[in-house]
């Protein structure tokens, strides 16, 4: 395997692995040598190796899975090309149920409502939002996020503090340029963000959870200087961070002057009881606030923000560049309107009815149908953790596909280096599906379960 | 300075000067250490300094000046920052007249063609385009641009060999992971995009250019793997790659194996004549066609293209990642529905005419007010090159400021390692004021003019 060409050797072992994924050399499944055997082999650090597979599992050419290693992910499958014309790979097969997590109902979409705010905005806005765009984002929406988030999530800022981007990932890029590391991630968390934070050669190091959230009473003997947590429902067992635990954090920070990151992916979905604040609230001067339309709209919208610390600010948007360069100015307007006229609060509203309405499905069908499998989070976001007995998570999720149920085990989750003991379960996310096909997605899920001592359930 | 934290010494260095920037310990104007004395200082590579000089210059924290050396940049102003409360940086000065090139009239974004083609396109749309999206583009947008470039650029291609970007640095920010190095670009180019070439760790070689476009006849010597071009209208300085100088690209990419980039950023403004045709169409194996709509539409959008060698195109989406994380999915809807309703096609061509008359006013102003001084580049595009006496253009750059005119000279163009003789001029881009502001720009343009022969023009 010859490592050369620009960026380096992890760019070039990476290119030559997806090379050989292409050209199927490497068949999917195929399990991948240890850090250490390619690092021997192929004389570079055991590190490069790691961040490398790290940034192939994120970009979806390799999985990660606990006790089994890093393999060829299913859906590369290799393009037969002639010499002349392209053939795209064919597309994987359309699963019959989807619980992937992360996702939420995209028929959902309130179109109407997004013309009508488009229509309004666009009409109304100065010839300027149509130039080459501020970093810093549309002043019209930092104000109607400034003054949403501080309503209905207790977040304290103001409009020059919020920086837009074009998603968490386009935010957790930025930010890790001028974040000091190395950087406490939570044991579970999501691979792709890792493969970020290694892409950008931020050393993580992980920080156990439990049923209060993260251990930030862990973080001063971390050596961290800044940590990601989701302390409004860890991502993805589901815990709200615990009071103690939030106070915990802040002290870190500011004993260590380290820096805060909170994801609030899914804030707006609490379904018991009021939402649990903001932990920007605490301390705005070592919290950053991060969020997007991905869970409460849509993935297809392209837009985030970040709710700064005063000092940061100028770095991020400086690391930004001179103008925006991804977020669209004319989604920046609507979603703006969106927000100020109204609708948007409506649609989430909306939208957590609808969720908590699956949620109660959900527990119920389990209630019913196994009712010694424990379901974890269920109090708010989009998805929920059904504990599973240990050794049984590789096969439930193998049979799972086989009745054509796309969803994710725990395994691929857990940070590499975590010491935390292993936890077999099911990530099960109840926004995806469409409204028709979500009980046929509980009753398959339900026959996959792994039944109490060893009898498969049989039911109705 | 002390170089520690993520991403390596360059990172460190980088962050070292925005901070010191910031601080203002490093004032506006002040005139960084040349290379090889900051290496020597700080104990670091030459090219790690050169590349951190580079990135900082397109993050706009840097102005980079033939002669002049590297400095900070004017806007780079420090915000005095108190311990709890951000303010921010006051805005830079707003200049009376901009002729800065590259952004179109932002008056003439066609706000009604827009909207009538988003409620079209998102009425109509599938519900799984609301969902995590593709990287590949909207299926919608792709079939919409296969057929529009085929008929307006000459381009062959097909709507699987098309994949959406968030505008040309983006797509030149993946291409660079995939292409090998050093790659060839013109000795007078953005400096934006030597910037990302270097965070990249690409290695770039300066092709020289003259009135025929780039010297593709001297990149077999140049060792370069790959090559960017701006075929239709050399950037800056005007000319057309010649049909020798096509013809030698394409023989040099099928010969050496390399690959063509063809940057064709304002293909759809020719004034003169018809179109010259894309260079892709010669050999759409070697040839990666470039285009955004930040120059026909607008910079607002963010959405630009890429027509690719079947070979690239797996590639190219493994580099973007699983899913389509940065271009809006409703835009891209949207603009399928402006292009397949004409609406785009009618929108260019009026636009084509606005900007000629902008053309023929500026030459027909300079041919009465300062007939001494060369024009060239109007044929085609959004801006045009006003040849200076040797020794002339920093003065006129500064005396336009003294006189609210913001434009380029041709210094911050040039290549740091061509060894091209240095043309003295001035970069006027006449698409960005809007109508109103037009003749007073021109006003204050020929007034700041060097004389022939050292008198000071008087004109009416």
């Amino acid at each position: 395997m010859e490592l050369t060409g620009p960026g380096g050797r992890r760019a070039s072992l990476m290119r030559a692995l997806r090379e050989a994924i292409r050209s199927g050399r490497l068949a999917p499944g195929t399990r991948l040598p240890p850090y250490r055997t390619l690092s021997a082999d192929l004389g570079i650090a055991r590190n490069t190796v790691a961040e490398a597979y790290a940034e192939l599992v994120a970009e979806g050419w390799l999985t990660a899975r606990q006790g089994s290693g890093t393999r060829v992910a299913p859906r590369a499958a290799p393009a037969r090309r002639g010499p002349a014309s392209p053939v795209p790979s064919p597309p994987p097969a359309r699963p019959a149920y989807n619980l992937l997590q992360g996702q939420p109902d995209a028929s959902s979409f309130p179109r109407s409502s997004w013309l009508t705010s488009a229509r309004r905005a666009l009409t109304a806005a100065p010839t300027e939002a149509f130039g080459p765009g501020d970093p810093h984002g549309r002043p019209e929406l930092r104000e109607a996020l400034a003054e949403y988030l501080a309503r209905a999530r207790g977040v304290r800022t103001d409009p020059a503090s919020i920086v837009i981007s074009s998603g968490f990932a386009h935010s957790l890029r930025l930010l890790v340029r001028v974040l000091r590391g190395p950087m406490a991630v939570e044991a579970y968390g999501l691979a792709f963000h890792r493969g970020i934070l290694a892409a950008a050669r931020m050393r993580t190091v992980p920080l156990a959870v439990d049923a209060e959230g993260a251990r930030t009473g862990e973080l001063a003997a971390s050596g961290a200087r800044s940590v990601l947590l989701t302390p409004a429902h860890q991502f993805p067992t589901g815990g709200p961070l615990g009071p103690e635990r939030r106070a915990a954090v802040v002290d870190w920070a500011r004993t260590t002057g380290g820096t805060v990151l909170e994801d609030d992916y899914d804030g707006e979905f609490r379904y018991d009881r009021q939402p649990v604040g903001a932990l920007q609230g605490l301390d705005p001067e070592r919290v950053v606030h991060l969020g997007s339309v991905s869970k409460s709209l849509s993935p297809a919208v392209r837009l985030g923000w970040m709710v700064l610390p005063g000092p940061l600010v100028a770095e991020v948007v400086a690391a930004k560049g001179e103008r925006e360069a991804t977020a669209s100015a004319l989604d920046q307007l609507t979603l703006a309107d969106l927000i100020t006229s109204g609708a948007y609060d409506r649609h989430v509203r909306r939208m957590r009815q609808r969720y908590r309405r699956r949620r109660d499905l959900l527990v119920a069908a389990l209630a019913e149908r196994a009712p010694h499998i424990d379901v974890s989070g269920v109090a708010a976001g989009l998805h929920a953790v059904l504990e599973l007995p240990p050794g049984t998570e590789d096969a439930a999720v193998r049979a799972a596909l086989a009745r054509g149920l796309v969803l994710d085990g725990l395994a691929g989750y857990r940070h590499p280096d975590s010491t935390m003991p292993v936890q077999d379960g099911l990530v099960v996310g109840y926004g995806t599906p469409p409204e028709h096909a979500f009980s046929g997605a509980l009753e398959a899920l339900c026959r996959i379960l792994p039944p109490a001592g060893g009898r498969r359930p049989d039911g109705p």
